[in-house]
């Protein structure tokens, strides 16, 4: 049996996530019609990330292994010319029999995409957060810090989780303000959460981004942050941050 | 009677276009509807662009008369209040009573994206138009030139235009190559095509801009355009570039 890798890209505003769902458009479900078609056979998909309902990814990687004799650079044309134009194929790669998307992701890097101001950009409203009150970014940046290393994330997982081990390892955590603009003249201040982990638990990101936000806006002392991790209780921290500001950058293997 | 003068932004891809239609979202239908409600009597508005549908705005700009006395600083909160997330108000002012929003624009700038590959990100897949076969943007670049100064575009013109005059000024073109992304890592190489010009006829921009792509793609010489252009006559030039590529940048008073 051949064990297909495919990176796949999508914008996650008019998706109801990764996961299958009877009778909506999920990233899985897009796909599996679509591989259907090509490969003529129903295959079992392994994913490396279940995004939720409206977080982008820019690279999710999943495979699936088939006997089907489709050349590996035919498999992305062919998905694409099928997928709705929300999800992308980027790659195709043949890989060794024991290559899991999901037990061997090595780490994962996430972004969480703020807006702080008072008229949010409408070309951007499916991609940021908008937090209308000025937030103290130093003190975000100092309480992003509290969270870099092992530690048990269990303050940060949400209920319906079911994880039993809470043990992650975040190995880097910037947060930056940055401008860009889609057209000229477009100058659009962003604050940009960057983290990257072993692996997350459920909702994990959005959980430390809305408590970083309540943190930007004085509700949290950076310190605060430091009692909540230790805690190990989901009441204690912040609200969940909105999914469509998350955005699955990578999975690196 | 006060004249205010306001400045919109919008996300095209789900309106029906600038000017009002029965049953369909409108810029200004929305935009009526909400002043409505801030000014509790219609108003009769006149807009410097009517965009077409999927066309984006990073700033249009129109003006009505009221006697209303809400002050000038509350109209945009306002409004952004009542208004849908694709629609923003980013500036309300009070001019002069014989300003114009229409007849008084000196100048106006728009900008059309092309993405230049075979796999669009899905992000972007409602700001720019996706040629596939690569493009000789030098030679678009030559073609572009030909059409700066004053000119009869009649063969830019669309057909159900009601205009009479076909005389325009194309004060500057530029055709660049340039690489941006939404989230970290994300690079994305756009071709811009950036236009000035005193005033554009009925779908002008578009019928250049899918002009400029058959030169890109080898079907028209940039010599090819000049000829084009004094031919007067629409069935000549190009086909329309699709509406989402564009964006009304700004209006110069």
């Amino acid at each position: 049996m051949r064990n297909l890798k495919l990176t796949l890209a999508y914008d996650g505003a008019d998706l109801c996530g990764y996961e299958l769902q009877p009778g909506k458009r999920t990233v899985r479900g897009e796909i599996e019609k679509a591989l259907f078609l090509v490969l003529k056979k129903k295959v079992s998909i392994v994913s490396s990330s279940r995004t939720d309902a409206g977080v982008h990814a820019l690279q999710n990687v999943i495979n699936f292994k088939t006997s089907q004799k489709i050349p590996v650079d035919r498999i992305s044309p062919a998905l694409n010319s099928l997928l709705p134009e929300d999800i992308r194929v980027l790659k195709a790669e043949e890989k060794g029999e024991s290559f899991n998307s999901r037990f061997e992701a090595k780490s994962k890097e996430y972004e969480y995409l703020i807006y702080n101001g008072e008229i949010l950009p409408p070309s951007l409203r499916a991609f940021v957060w908008q937090v209308k009150p000025k937030l103290n970014v130093a003190a975000m940046q100092k309480a992003a810090k509290q969270l870099v290393g092992q530690n048990d994330f269990s303050s940060f997982c949400a209920a319906r989780s079911d994880d039993k081990d809470f043990v992650r390892t975040i190995y880097s955590f910037s947060i930056r303000h940055s401008a860009f603009g889609i057209w000229d003249g477009q100058k659009i201040k962003i604050i940009r959460l960057k983290v990257k982990g072993g692996g997350f638990l459920y909702k994990m990101v959005r959980n430390i981004a809305g408590t970083l936000v309540e943190v930007g806006l004085g509700r949290f002392t950076p310190e605060n942050v430091k009692t909540i991790l230790a805690a190990q209780n989901r009441r204690q921290a912040g609200k969940t941050a909105p999914a469509h500001g998350l955005c699955l950058l990578r999975v690196n293997y």
